[in-house]
């Protein structure tokens, strides 16, 4: 696989990442564009470093962060990544929060790495090559649909859409097991990914949220589907995700439709 | 403090208890009255522990636990605990799981252990002297309203509440920062105490799922109360529970109130 080299290198940079989320101390909340969405100094500090890191480890490559103004995407290797998925959880100390790194190439992520400082877990893929939990092959999970673990997001930045996330949630929630929500989609995904959840939607997110995440669910044998708008994978633009196991998968997607 | 000298044991049992959930290996899982109500092997296993050590702990104490038929609660020290609280997590491996042990004398809680063995931490409080996360002082948030984190059960085993449960969560919704769903009552509890969440509220719980974490909230400077029925603290029938910091106790309570 042509990216298989980058692995350590990578594993390493999301890793130290990691340290600088944890070892921060005080920090200083801003508010950004749309509601809760918040910006500290972490994630500022992260991505910068990442920047450099990603960069030199791929030299050429472009970066898209979620914290700059970004170019368009286009078909060359590009770094796309979310310093710390799940601002409002680090501004909280809920200690559910993930450094999110996906290169793209032709415009679809071909590697991926999601690392969970508080718990020490890194999720890593690369296309074609499955998927792994600190080293270990993981897979999504089988539990059936009347039985599964829904995890949501509730897409905060965006009120208006606040009543439909909760009446989809609803909805799931009389035909699973029961519904969650973390606040982070790159550990959502990554859970999905591992077998912890069996169903994960959130109406609308951006590239950095999900094109790690979406890879380790696919290369961990779970489903990715972009059903909100016209169905077509792409990770040039704002999303709506829903992912999930095999067996649950088409009853999940029927459920969205239907509502 | 009449039981500061237990301290030292219930700790010590209640980590006990987390390795025994941790070590379990395979287990069996059966459904119990209810939809998505769930025990397993672990939970029994447990709760049989606990009612040992604990009764060993405090001779001539009762108890009451979540996995047997209970005898009615009476003004002598009891033990009321949830040996798994957070059972669907468990199966789903999902690591968001906790021991609850409370004791209570003249039903009310005195005595209070959340040990969540995924993340090795221990809440404690004893009634009149404050309460602490691995042996250092927690505190409730002084998050204001607008900015809240706010966590919600779903009374999963109870469909008929689902419907009402997702509007209040939407209130919320609009009115804070965002909403979690973890599915541990008892730990949703003990992060209102340290401040890592800023309200809770769900529509009916069961005395071993909150008892214990309703005396962290308190003496953390929360605010404990029980908007659902008639407004009385009550630990020896179901109720529903709404927590919350105190800059944020009014404004949840008028939202409940409202809707």
């Amino acid at each position: 696989m042509k990216y298989e080299s980058l692995q350590p290198g990578v594993e390493r940079i999301a890793r130290e990442a990691g340290r600088i989320i944890l070892g921060f101390g005080e920090f200083h909340v801003e508010e950004k564009e749309g509601h809760g969405n918040f910006v500290t100094d972490v994630d500022c500090a992260v991505q910068a470093y990442l920047a450099k890191a990603l960069g030199d480890l791929l030299p050429g490559s472009c970066f898209i962060g979620e914290e700059q103004e970004n170019d368009a995407l286009t078909d060359a290797p590009t770094w796309v990544i979310d310093p710390v998925d799940g601002t409002c959880n680090l501004i909280h100390n809920y200690r559910q929060s993930a450094v999110s790194i996906a290169l793209l190439e032709d415009k679809q992520p071909v590697l991926a790495a999601v690392y969970q400082p508080y718990t020490d877990e890194l999720f890593f893929a690369i296309k074609g090559g499955g998927a792994t939990l600190n080293g270990q092959r993981i897979r999504a999970s089988s539990h059936p649909f009347e039985r599964a673990l829904v995890c949501f997001g509730t897409s905060p930045y965006h009120p208006a859409l606040a009543e439909r996330s909760m009446k989809l949630a609803l909805g799931f929630l009389l035909s699973t097991a029961d519904i969650r929500r973390s606040g982070s989609a790159a550990l959502d995904l990554a859970y999905v990914a591992c077998g912890r959840q069996d169903v994960f939607f959130e109406i609308t997110l951006k590239p950095w949220d999900f094109a790690a995440g979406a890879l380790l669910v696919t290369e961990a044998g779970g489903r990715l589907m972009m059903p909100f708008e016209d169905g077509e994978v792409r990770f040039d633009c704002s999303r709506g995700i829903l992912a999930a196991n095999a067996l649950c998968a088409e009853k999940a997607l029927a459920l969205i439709e239907s509502m």
